[in-house]
């Protein structure tokens, strides 16, 4: 997805800088402007310390945080409209651990700043799928402190119909209720009820945005979603 | 956590039977009775298909699919009293892909089962760490469709006073909600009253058992809660 992004918002004639924060990635799908992989050698964690690749992942994020300044410096001297930051997906190792969240506002400073939460459309499309990955959403959300938006990625593997369900379960809830009372996998009323709820109160979580890296669609609603949070201020934190 | 349960229950005379369903472990402190790597090899799945460690993971578990039924008999053929099934950690690769919880709803069959959520002492000890891991364990628990108990995992590393407010976190929902108040970190006033209105009316996600593989405490009360479970057929799905 950050390929495509970047390639969308260029084409929108902004300038956009590419930040890489992931230590263990090893062929990315763009040329990243700032790359943490300058800074520790993953491969080298893993032998010097006789670490598997998780703890490799660990180790090298740990000794990142080191060198937060120098990213960030890094970044600010590009001196371009947008950065996209591209976070290791492993959320255990990343969301769920004291380095992930350090990096992320060490690199921000005081910029504006928001985060993109992929939904993976193969999970999504079904309620069960779709209400679990939107709480973990909320769970990374509290994480990271920051403006949240999500996306459904991969959307281009859905049909219009399943697409356009999932966009409405985000919008009427009761939507989602209706497909949670008539999914085989049966949760029970009280507990669907008080998550349905949680997420009808949270204006946040509202809904995923359908992007397609390979078909370049949803972009511009997600530019316009950007463009509203840098803009208005909108903020989930006091 | 495996290896010290297994012993806390055989210690009370229990027969139990040690699954390992992590194709990828590599010498768990445990030894299991039962398990994956005899039927899908890891190493040789990355080497043959080119794959890097999470491509790899992801593939042998498609593949382990097919032999849950051999994995299914050699367990029932233990006839132990419990079964202990140890998971792979990686969850975006686990939880969230359907190979697990089919893996899961496979192994179990028609006998009771409840899930063992993991939430770490060193992220748990913050209230904003305590409210996301507790929405992370709420997520997972839809995923795998099992009754559900979170435990406190490396407890000993917490003071007994640390403990003991996550612990209470758990049973009067007003005390996370101060510590909420007065974190540093500042979640919004309506953002954390939704999610705590949710928690509360989630009976499953009660609170924390702190247990300790290191002090081997904790398993007597985590004890009495599976018996809880299992004989009384609370159960979150309908």
């Amino acid at each position: 997805l950050t390929a495509s992004l970047e390639k969308w918002l260029v084409g929108s004639d902004l300038s956009v800088t590419v930040a890489n924060i992931d230590p263990g990635v090893e062929s990315p799908p763009y040329t990243s402007d700032v790359d943490i992989r300058e800074y520790v050698d993953y491969g080298e964690v893993m032998n010097t310390f006789g670490l598997g690749p998780n703890g490799a992942l660990v180790a090298s994020l740990d000794m990142a945080i080191g060198h937060i300044d120098d990213l960030r410096e890094e970044i600010i001297e590009t001196e371009r409209d947008y950065v996209i930051v591209d976070c290791p997906g492993q959320m255990e190792l990343f969301a769920y651990r004291n380095s992930g969240p350090l990096m992320v506002s060490g690199l921000r400073g005081d910029d504006p700043a928001m985060s993109l939460y992929l939904l993976d459309s193969n999970i999504a499309k079904t309620a069960t799928g779709y209400l679990s990955s939107m709480l973990l959403g909320v769970s990374i959300n509290i994480r990271f402190g920051l403006p949240q938006q999500s996306l459904l990625s991969k959307s281009d593997i859905l049909t219009e119909e399943e697409r356009d369900e999932i966009v409405q379960w985000g919008e009427e809830i009761h939507l989602l209720e209706d497909a949670l009372d008539q999914s085989a996998e049966g949760l029970s009323r009280e507990y669907s009820k008080a998550i349905l709820e949680m997420l009808g109160n949270l204006d946040t979580a509202a809904g995923a945005i359908p992007v397609s890296a390979k078909d370049m669609t949803g972009f511009d609603i997600l530019y316009g979603e950007l463009q509203r949070v840098f803009s208005g201020g909108d903020n989930l934190y006091e």
